[in-house]
Protein backbone atom coordinates (compact mmCIF):
# COMPACT_ATOMS: atom_id res chain seq x y z
CA UNK A 1 0.00 0.00 0.00
CA UNK A 2 1.61 3.15 -0.96
CA UNK A 3 1.90 5.92 1.67
CA UNK A 4 1.89 9.87 0.72
CA UNK A 5 2.94 12.17 3.41
CA UNK A 6 2.84 16.05 3.59
CA UNK A 7 0.11 18.33 2.82
CA UNK A 8 1.07 19.13 -1.18
CA UNK A 9 1.84 15.42 -2.42
CA UNK A 10 -1.97 14.67 -0.31
CA UNK A 11 -3.82 17.34 -2.06
CA UNK A 12 -2.80 16.89 -5.39
CA UNK A 13 -2.99 12.90 -4.82
CA UNK A 14 -7.12 13.79 -3.77
CA UNK A 15 -7.34 16.41 -7.02
CA UNK A 16 -6.10 13.79 -9.26
CA UNK A 17 -8.44 11.56 -8.02
CA UNK A 18 -5.30 8.92 -7.30
CA UNK A 19 -7.79 6.16 -5.07
CA UNK A 20 -6.64 6.72 -1.75
CA UNK A 21 -8.07 4.63 1.24
CA UNK A 22 -7.95 6.89 4.03
CA UNK A 23 -6.12 10.21 5.36
CA UNK A 24 -4.59 10.43 9.12
CA UNK A 25 -4.80 14.40 10.16
CA UNK A 26 -2.55 15.02 13.21
CA UNK A 27 -4.59 16.25 16.15
CA UNK A 28 -4.61 19.50 16.71
CA UNK A 29 -3.05 20.64 13.28
CA UNK A 30 -5.03 23.50 11.48
CA UNK A 31 -4.63 25.62 8.43
CA UNK A 32 -6.91 26.64 4.88
CA UNK A 33 -4.53 23.29 3.42
CA UNK A 34 -5.42 20.71 5.64
CA UNK A 35 -9.14 21.98 5.88
CA UNK A 36 -9.16 21.92 1.90
CA UNK A 37 -7.89 18.22 2.33
CA UNK A 38 -10.55 17.54 4.72
CA UNK A 39 -13.23 19.01 1.95
CA UNK A 40 -11.50 17.07 -0.83
CA UNK A 41 -11.82 13.49 1.37
CA UNK A 42 -15.15 14.28 2.16
CA UNK A 43 -16.55 14.88 -1.48
CA UNK A 44 -14.38 12.35 -2.52
CA UNK A 45 -15.85 9.75 0.11
CA UNK A 46 -12.28 8.65 1.72
CA UNK A 47 -12.08 8.38 5.65
CA UNK A 48 -10.64 11.20 7.56
CA UNK A 49 -8.81 10.20 10.85
CA UNK A 50 -7.40 12.22 13.82
CA UNK A 51 -4.33 10.59 15.38
CA UNK A 52 -1.66 12.03 18.05
CA UNK A 53 1.18 13.04 15.52
CA UNK A 54 3.79 10.26 16.69
CA UNK A 55 1.21 7.86 15.05
CA UNK A 56 1.60 10.03 11.69
CA UNK A 57 5.62 9.81 12.18
CA UNK A 58 5.39 6.13 12.36
CA UNK A 59 3.18 5.71 9.82
CA UNK A 60 5.39 7.89 7.64
CA UNK A 61 8.00 5.88 9.26
CA UNK A 62 9.37 9.58 10.25
CA UNK A 63 8.71 11.03 6.66
CA UNK A 64 8.61 15.07 6.94
CA UNK A 65 4.63 14.77 6.86
CA UNK A 66 3.21 18.20 8.33
CA UNK A 67 0.33 16.85 10.11
CA UNK A 68 -1.18 15.07 7.01
CA UNK A 69 -0.76 11.14 5.90
CA UNK A 70 -2.29 9.70 3.19
CA UNK A 71 -3.20 5.78 2.34
CA UNK A 72 -3.39 4.50 -1.41
CA UNK A 73 -5.87 2.09 -1.93
CA UNK A 74 -3.69 -1.35 -2.85
CA UNK A 75 -2.38 -0.99 -6.35
CA UNK A 76 -3.42 -4.16 -6.69
CA UNK A 77 -6.86 -2.53 -7.33
CA UNK A 78 -5.93 -2.45 -11.12
CA UNK A 79 -5.23 -5.91 -12.69
CA UNK A 80 -8.44 -7.29 -10.58
CA UNK A 81 -9.33 -10.08 -13.76
CA UNK A 82 -5.77 -11.41 -13.91
CA UNK A 83 -5.76 -12.01 -10.53
CA UNK A 84 -9.54 -13.82 -10.32
CA UNK A 85 -8.34 -15.48 -14.03
CA UNK A 86 -5.83 -17.37 -12.67
CA UNK A 87 -8.16 -17.92 -8.85
CA UNK A 88 -8.77 -21.56 -7.78
CA UNK A 89 -10.01 -19.84 -4.53
CA UNK A 90 -11.24 -16.06 -3.09
CA UNK A 91 -12.76 -14.57 -0.19
CA UNK A 92 -15.20 -12.23 -0.38
CA UNK A 93 -16.19 -10.19 2.70
CA UNK A 94 -19.98 -8.80 3.22
CA UNK A 95 -18.98 -6.15 5.86
CA UNK A 96 -16.41 -6.97 7.60
CA UNK A 97 -15.91 -3.94 10.10
CA UNK A 98 -13.50 -4.89 12.85
CA UNK A 99 -9.90 -4.37 11.72
CA UNK A 100 -8.34 -7.32 13.48
CA UNK A 101 -10.66 -9.66 12.12
CA UNK A 102 -9.80 -8.30 8.63
CA UNK A 103 -6.45 -8.54 8.97
CA UNK A 104 -6.67 -11.75 11.00
CA UNK A 105 -8.95 -13.12 8.12
CA UNK A 106 -6.04 -11.68 5.49
CA UNK A 107 -3.57 -13.96 7.10
CA UNK A 108 -5.85 -17.16 6.86
CA UNK A 109 -6.65 -16.89 3.82
CA UNK A 110 -3.34 -16.85 2.59
CA UNK A 111 -1.78 -19.79 4.62
CA UNK A 112 -4.96 -21.50 3.29
CA UNK A 113 -3.94 -20.72 -0.09
CA UNK A 114 -6.66 -18.84 -1.27
CA UNK A 115 -5.75 -16.74 -3.90
CA UNK A 116 -7.18 -13.34 -2.96
CA UNK A 117 -9.53 -11.62 -0.77
CA UNK A 118 -12.28 -9.26 -2.07
CA UNK A 119 -13.04 -6.73 0.28
CA UNK A 120 -15.68 -3.75 -0.52
CA UNK A 121 -14.57 0.16 -0.48
CA UNK A 122 -17.43 1.35 2.03
CA UNK A 123 -19.10 0.82 5.04
CA UNK A 124 -16.32 -1.92 6.09
CA UNK A 125 -12.63 -1.96 7.51
CA UNK A 126 -9.97 -0.48 5.51
CA UNK A 127 -6.66 -0.78 5.33
CA UNK A 128 -5.46 0.45 8.10
CA UNK A 129 -1.94 0.10 10.51
CA UNK A 130 -4.05 -2.20 12.07
CA UNK A 131 -5.22 -5.15 9.50
CA UNK A 132 -1.67 -4.34 7.66
CA UNK A 133 -0.37 -5.79 11.80
CA UNK A 134 -2.75 -8.27 12.58
CA UNK A 135 -2.19 -9.68 9.17
CA UNK A 136 0.94 -11.33 10.37
CA UNK A 137 2.88 -9.84 7.00
CA UNK A 138 0.16 -11.59 4.53
CA UNK A 139 -1.21 -8.71 3.38
CA UNK A 140 2.02 -8.35 1.29
CA UNK A 141 1.81 -11.43 -0.74
CA UNK A 142 -1.78 -12.29 -1.02
CA UNK A 143 -3.93 -9.52 -3.21
CA UNK A 144 -6.57 -7.61 -1.45
CA UNK A 145 -9.38 -6.19 -3.54
CA UNK A 146 -11.58 -3.79 -3.08
CA UNK A 147 -14.63 -3.74 -4.42
CA UNK A 148 -17.50 -1.51 -4.58
CA UNK A 149 -20.74 -3.52 -4.87
CA UNK A 150 -20.33 -7.09 -2.70
CA UNK A 151 -23.54 -8.41 -5.15
CA UNK A 152 -21.72 -6.89 -8.03
CA UNK A 153 -18.78 -8.79 -7.66
CA UNK A 154 -20.94 -11.75 -7.31
CA UNK A 155 -22.05 -11.29 -10.65
CA UNK A 156 -18.52 -10.97 -11.77
CA UNK A 157 -17.24 -13.96 -9.87
CA UNK A 158 -20.33 -16.32 -11.71
CA UNK A 159 -19.51 -14.76 -15.39
CA UNK A 160 -15.96 -15.74 -14.63
CA UNK A 161 -17.30 -19.14 -14.01
CA UNK A 162 -16.67 -19.57 -9.88
CA UNK A 163 -19.13 -21.25 -7.33
CA UNK A 164 -20.30 -19.33 -4.89
CA UNK A 165 -20.96 -20.80 -1.26
CA UNK A 166 -21.90 -18.69 1.67
CA UNK A 167 -21.27 -18.73 4.98
CA UNK A 168 -24.70 -18.81 6.82
CA UNK A 169 -26.35 -20.46 10.18
CA UNK A 170 -29.24 -21.35 8.19
CA UNK A 171 -27.35 -22.78 5.26
CA UNK A 172 -28.52 -26.51 4.40
CA UNK A 173 -25.55 -27.76 4.03
CA UNK A 174 -23.05 -28.60 6.20
CA UNK A 175 -19.43 -27.10 5.53
CA UNK A 176 -17.62 -30.49 5.75
CA UNK A 177 -19.88 -32.52 3.67
CA UNK A 178 -20.60 -29.95 0.87
CA UNK A 179 -18.59 -30.72 -2.80
CA UNK A 180 -16.46 -27.20 -3.63
CA UNK A 181 -16.47 -27.08 -7.32
CA UNK A 182 -14.04 -24.82 -8.40
CA UNK A 183 -13.42 -22.09 -9.04
CA UNK A 184 -14.78 -21.89 -5.29
CA UNK A 185 -15.79 -17.93 -3.75
CA UNK A 186 -16.38 -18.18 -0.22
CA UNK A 187 -18.54 -15.25 1.06
CA UNK A 188 -18.65 -14.17 4.69
CA UNK A 189 -20.65 -12.03 6.11
CA UNK A 190 -19.50 -9.32 9.22
CA UNK A 191 -19.54 -9.51 12.67
CA UNK A 192 -22.88 -10.53 14.79
CA UNK A 193 -25.09 -9.75 11.61
CA UNK A 194 -23.96 -12.78 8.88
CA UNK A 195 -25.03 -12.43 4.92
CA UNK A 196 -26.93 -9.35 4.13
CA UNK A 197 -30.58 -10.98 2.74
CA UNK A 198 -29.71 -10.00 -0.68
CA UNK A 199 -26.07 -11.36 -0.65
CA UNK A 200 -27.26 -14.55 1.21
CA UNK A 201 -30.30 -15.23 -2.00
CA UNK A 202 -26.88 -14.65 -4.94
CA UNK A 203 -24.95 -17.61 -3.49
CA UNK A 204 -25.05 -20.69 -5.12
CA UNK A 205 -25.21 -22.81 -2.10
CA UNK A 206 -25.42 -21.88 1.76
CA UNK A 207 -23.35 -24.08 3.92
CA UNK A 208 -22.94 -24.03 7.92
CA UNK A 209 -20.70 -25.12 10.42
CA UNK A 210 -22.57 -27.22 12.63
CA UNK A 211 -21.85 -26.17 16.12
CA UNK A 212 -21.91 -27.56 19.46
CA UNK A 213 -22.90 -25.56 22.59
CA UNK A 214 -25.12 -22.41 24.06
CA UNK A 215 -23.78 -19.76 21.81
CA UNK A 216 -23.50 -21.37 18.32
CA UNK A 217 -21.51 -18.61 16.48
CA UNK A 218 -17.83 -17.67 15.80
CA UNK A 219 -15.64 -15.40 15.38
CA UNK A 220 -15.81 -14.30 11.62
CA UNK A 221 -12.33 -15.04 11.14
CA UNK A 222 -11.93 -18.39 12.86
CA UNK A 223 -15.00 -19.11 10.75
CA UNK A 224 -13.00 -18.12 8.01
CA UNK A 225 -10.26 -20.41 9.10
CA UNK A 226 -12.34 -23.72 9.79
CA UNK A 227 -14.51 -23.00 6.45
CA UNK A 228 -10.71 -22.30 4.58
CA UNK A 229 -8.94 -24.99 6.10
CA UNK A 230 -11.59 -27.76 5.24
CA UNK A 231 -11.38 -26.50 1.70
CA UNK A 232 -7.37 -27.00 1.80
CA UNK A 233 -8.20 -30.29 3.60
CA UNK A 234 -9.91 -31.48 0.27
CA UNK A 235 -7.34 -29.78 -1.92
CA UNK A 236 -4.54 -32.25 0.12
CA UNK A 237 -6.54 -35.41 -0.12
CA UNK B 1 -17.26 -13.78 37.77
CA UNK B 2 -17.68 -12.10 40.63
CA UNK B 3 -16.80 -8.62 41.55
CA UNK B 4 -16.24 -6.80 44.18
CA UNK B 5 -16.65 -3.42 44.49
CA UNK B 6 -15.11 -0.57 47.32
CA UNK B 7 -12.01 -0.16 49.83
CA UNK B 8 -13.30 -1.99 52.66
CA UNK B 9 -15.05 -5.09 50.80
CA UNK B 10 -12.16 -5.42 48.31
CA UNK B 11 -8.99 -5.06 51.48
CA UNK B 12 -11.37 -7.70 53.09
CA UNK B 13 -10.99 -10.28 49.96
CA UNK B 14 -7.37 -9.77 49.81
CA UNK B 15 -6.68 -10.58 53.79
CA UNK B 16 -9.07 -13.68 53.59
CA UNK B 17 -6.76 -14.61 50.56
CA UNK B 18 -9.80 -14.66 48.29
CA UNK B 19 -8.93 -15.58 44.62
CA UNK B 20 -8.91 -13.19 42.97
CA UNK B 21 -8.17 -12.63 39.67
CA UNK B 22 -6.89 -8.63 39.22
CA UNK B 23 -7.89 -5.63 40.87
CA UNK B 24 -9.43 -2.01 39.36
CA UNK B 25 -7.85 1.30 40.77
CA UNK B 26 -9.43 4.61 39.42
CA UNK B 27 -6.57 6.93 37.62
CA UNK B 28 -5.36 9.61 40.01
CA UNK B 29 -7.40 7.91 43.30
CA UNK B 30 -4.81 7.32 46.42
CA UNK B 31 -4.65 7.31 50.28
CA UNK B 32 -3.09 4.97 52.65
CA UNK B 33 -6.20 2.08 52.58
CA UNK B 34 -5.34 2.19 48.49
CA UNK B 35 -1.72 1.80 49.06
CA UNK B 36 -2.45 -0.65 51.40
CA UNK B 37 -4.58 -2.54 49.02
CA UNK B 38 -2.03 -2.57 46.55
CA UNK B 39 0.49 -3.88 48.81
CA UNK B 40 -1.66 -6.70 49.13
CA UNK B 41 -2.19 -7.26 45.68
CA UNK B 42 1.60 -7.32 45.28
CA UNK B 43 2.17 -10.03 48.00
CA UNK B 44 -0.41 -12.19 46.54
CA UNK B 45 0.40 -11.69 43.11
CA UNK B 46 -3.08 -10.37 41.89
CA UNK B 47 -2.47 -8.07 38.94
CA UNK B 48 -3.55 -4.37 39.59
CA UNK B 49 -4.52 -1.94 36.85
CA UNK B 50 -4.94 1.55 36.68
CA UNK B 51 -8.06 3.11 34.97
CA UNK B 52 -10.25 5.80 34.43
CA UNK B 53 -12.90 6.40 37.14
CA UNK B 54 -15.88 5.58 34.43
CA UNK B 55 -14.09 2.11 33.19
CA UNK B 56 -14.67 1.05 37.11
CA UNK B 57 -17.89 2.53 37.31
CA UNK B 58 -19.07 0.27 34.79
CA UNK B 59 -17.14 -2.94 36.00
CA UNK B 60 -19.12 -2.23 39.01
CA UNK B 61 -22.23 -1.57 37.08
CA UNK B 62 -22.22 1.75 38.93
CA UNK B 63 -21.78 0.21 42.53
CA UNK B 64 -20.24 2.41 44.63
CA UNK B 65 -16.47 1.74 44.39
CA UNK B 66 -14.30 4.60 45.88
CA UNK B 67 -11.85 3.52 43.50
CA UNK B 68 -11.67 0.49 43.80
CA UNK B 69 -12.82 -3.01 42.40
CA UNK B 70 -12.13 -6.29 42.34
CA UNK B 71 -12.32 -9.33 40.24
CA UNK B 72 -12.89 -12.99 41.98
CA UNK B 73 -11.60 -15.92 39.82
CA UNK B 74 -13.89 -18.14 38.25
CA UNK B 75 -15.72 -19.76 40.76
CA UNK B 76 -15.64 -22.75 38.70
CA UNK B 77 -11.62 -22.91 39.86
CA UNK B 78 -13.02 -25.73 42.66
CA UNK B 79 -14.72 -28.29 41.03
CA UNK B 80 -11.54 -28.97 38.26
CA UNK B 81 -11.52 -32.68 38.89
CA UNK B 82 -15.04 -33.13 38.19
CA UNK B 83 -15.10 -30.93 35.10
CA UNK B 84 -11.91 -33.07 33.39
CA UNK B 85 -13.66 -36.55 35.38
CA UNK B 86 -16.56 -36.06 32.28
CA UNK B 87 -14.31 -34.45 29.86
CA UNK B 88 -13.74 -35.87 26.80
CA UNK B 89 -11.72 -33.04 24.90
CA UNK B 90 -9.63 -30.01 26.47
CA UNK B 91 -8.04 -26.94 25.27
CA UNK B 92 -4.37 -26.21 27.65
CA UNK B 93 -3.25 -22.72 26.98
CA UNK B 94 0.64 -22.81 27.05
CA UNK B 95 0.76 -18.49 27.41
CA UNK B 96 -1.99 -16.74 25.43
CA UNK B 97 -1.49 -13.36 26.56
CA UNK B 98 -3.65 -11.38 24.15
CA UNK B 99 -7.16 -11.11 25.73
CA UNK B 100 -9.02 -10.61 22.31
CA UNK B 101 -7.35 -13.97 21.40
CA UNK B 102 -8.44 -15.51 24.78
CA UNK B 103 -12.12 -14.80 24.75
CA UNK B 104 -12.07 -15.86 21.04
CA UNK B 105 -10.44 -18.78 21.62
CA UNK B 106 -13.24 -19.91 24.87
CA UNK B 107 -15.75 -19.24 22.10
CA UNK B 108 -14.94 -21.32 19.76
CA UNK B 109 -13.88 -24.09 22.13
CA UNK B 110 -17.38 -23.92 23.43
CA UNK B 111 -18.75 -24.02 19.77
CA UNK B 112 -16.79 -27.31 19.09
CA UNK B 113 -17.87 -29.05 21.89
CA UNK B 114 -14.76 -28.77 24.09
CA UNK B 115 -15.41 -29.49 27.67
CA UNK B 116 -12.93 -27.30 28.96
CA UNK B 117 -10.33 -24.42 28.53
CA UNK B 118 -6.99 -24.72 31.32
CA UNK B 119 -5.55 -21.55 31.63
CA UNK B 120 -2.77 -20.26 33.53
CA UNK B 121 -2.88 -18.00 36.48
CA UNK B 122 0.26 -16.17 35.86
CA UNK B 123 1.80 -14.14 32.51
CA UNK B 124 -1.44 -15.00 30.45
CA UNK B 125 -4.34 -12.95 29.87
CA UNK B 126 -6.31 -13.03 32.75
CA UNK B 127 -10.11 -12.99 32.24
CA UNK B 128 -11.11 -9.11 32.32
CA UNK B 129 -13.86 -7.45 30.71
CA UNK B 130 -12.15 -7.90 27.04
CA UNK B 131 -11.84 -11.29 27.40
CA UNK B 132 -15.71 -11.70 28.37
CA UNK B 133 -16.67 -9.61 25.63
CA UNK B 134 -14.74 -11.52 23.19
CA UNK B 135 -15.79 -14.78 24.36
CA UNK B 136 -19.09 -13.92 23.65
CA UNK B 137 -20.96 -15.47 26.64
CA UNK B 138 -19.47 -18.40 25.74
CA UNK B 139 -17.52 -17.90 29.31
CA UNK B 140 -20.99 -18.09 31.08
CA UNK B 141 -21.31 -22.09 29.56
CA UNK B 142 -17.70 -23.39 29.18
CA UNK B 143 -15.52 -23.47 32.37
CA UNK B 144 -12.40 -21.79 32.20
CA UNK B 145 -10.43 -23.39 34.75
CA UNK B 146 -7.29 -21.20 36.01
CA UNK B 147 -4.05 -23.65 36.88
CA UNK B 148 -0.65 -22.56 38.06
CA UNK B 149 1.62 -24.56 35.62
CA UNK B 150 0.92 -26.13 32.44
CA UNK B 151 3.39 -28.79 32.76
CA UNK B 152 2.02 -29.85 35.92
CA UNK B 153 -1.23 -30.16 34.82
CA UNK B 154 -0.36 -32.03 31.57
CA UNK B 155 1.10 -34.43 34.36
CA UNK B 156 -2.50 -34.30 36.25
CA UNK B 157 -4.12 -34.91 32.83
CA UNK B 158 -2.02 -37.69 32.17
CA UNK B 159 -3.04 -39.65 34.83
CA UNK B 160 -6.58 -38.96 34.27
CA UNK B 161 -5.44 -40.86 31.08
CA UNK B 162 -5.90 -38.06 28.79
CA UNK B 163 -3.59 -38.01 25.80
CA UNK B 164 -1.95 -34.78 25.14
CA UNK B 165 -1.61 -33.42 21.35
CA UNK B 166 0.62 -30.31 21.34
CA UNK B 167 0.08 -28.58 18.43
CA UNK B 168 3.27 -27.12 16.66
CA UNK B 169 4.70 -26.10 13.26
CA UNK B 170 7.29 -28.20 13.62
CA UNK B 171 5.33 -31.31 14.36
CA UNK B 172 5.53 -34.48 12.46
CA UNK B 173 1.72 -35.40 12.26
CA UNK B 174 -0.43 -33.47 10.34
CA UNK B 175 -3.93 -32.27 12.32
CA UNK B 176 -6.02 -34.01 9.73
CA UNK B 177 -4.57 -37.25 9.52
CA UNK B 178 -3.42 -37.76 13.19
CA UNK B 179 -5.76 -39.93 15.18
CA UNK B 180 -7.40 -38.25 18.56
CA UNK B 181 -7.98 -40.67 20.84
CA UNK B 182 -10.01 -39.64 23.76
CA UNK B 183 -10.19 -38.14 26.24
CA UNK B 184 -8.07 -35.66 23.92
CA UNK B 185 -6.37 -32.40 25.57
CA UNK B 186 -5.02 -29.76 23.14
CA UNK B 187 -1.91 -27.64 23.62
CA UNK B 188 -1.26 -24.38 22.42
CA UNK B 189 0.96 -22.09 22.34
CA UNK B 190 0.96 -18.34 22.90
CA UNK B 191 0.82 -15.73 20.16
CA UNK B 192 4.29 -15.97 18.03
CA UNK B 193 6.21 -17.83 20.50
CA UNK B 194 4.79 -21.43 20.20
CA UNK B 195 5.07 -23.99 22.64
CA UNK B 196 7.89 -23.81 25.41
CA UNK B 197 10.19 -25.98 25.09
CA UNK B 198 9.70 -28.13 28.22
CA UNK B 199 5.62 -28.39 27.04
CA UNK B 200 6.68 -29.40 23.97
CA UNK B 201 8.93 -32.21 25.08
CA UNK B 202 6.27 -33.63 27.29
CA UNK B 203 3.34 -34.13 24.38
CA UNK B 204 2.44 -37.37 23.60
CA UNK B 205 1.75 -36.17 19.88
CA UNK B 206 3.21 -32.95 17.68
CA UNK B 207 0.79 -32.22 15.44
CA UNK B 208 0.84 -29.28 12.52
CA UNK B 209 -1.33 -27.57 10.39
CA UNK B 210 0.58 -27.31 6.57
CA UNK B 211 -0.13 -24.08 5.62
CA UNK B 212 0.62 -22.65 2.09
CA UNK B 213 1.54 -18.95 1.65
CA UNK B 214 5.00 -17.22 2.44
CA UNK B 215 3.64 -16.81 6.37
CA UNK B 216 3.13 -19.89 7.41
CA UNK B 217 1.24 -19.26 10.93
CA UNK B 218 -1.94 -18.55 12.44
CA UNK B 219 -3.50 -16.22 15.07
CA UNK B 220 -3.55 -18.53 17.78
CA UNK B 221 -7.98 -18.22 17.89
CA UNK B 222 -7.78 -19.56 13.82
CA UNK B 223 -5.46 -22.51 14.72
CA UNK B 224 -7.66 -23.38 17.71
CA UNK B 225 -10.72 -23.18 15.29
CA UNK B 226 -9.10 -25.12 12.71
CA UNK B 227 -7.64 -28.12 14.80
CA UNK B 228 -11.18 -28.12 17.47
CA UNK B 229 -13.42 -28.00 14.28
CA UNK B 230 -10.98 -30.97 12.77
CA UNK B 231 -11.68 -32.84 15.94
CA UNK B 232 -15.45 -32.06 15.74
CA UNK B 233 -15.85 -33.40 12.46
CA UNK B 234 -14.40 -36.83 13.34
CA UNK B 235 -16.79 -36.70 16.41
CA UNK B 236 -19.42 -35.98 14.10
CA UNK B 237 -18.54 -39.01 10.82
Amino acid sequence: MSVIAGVHPVREALRAGHALDHVLIAKGAGGVKLREIIELCRQQGVAVRFEPRDALDRASRHAVHQGVVAFGSSPRRAPVPDVLDRARCVLLLDGVEDPHNLGAIIRTAHAAGADAVLAPDRRAAGITETVIKASAGAIEHLPVLRISNVRQEMQNLKKRNFWIYGLDERGTEDYDKTVYTPPTAFVLGGEGKGLHEHVRKDCDFLVRIPMAGAIASLNVSVAAGVVLFEWRRRQRL
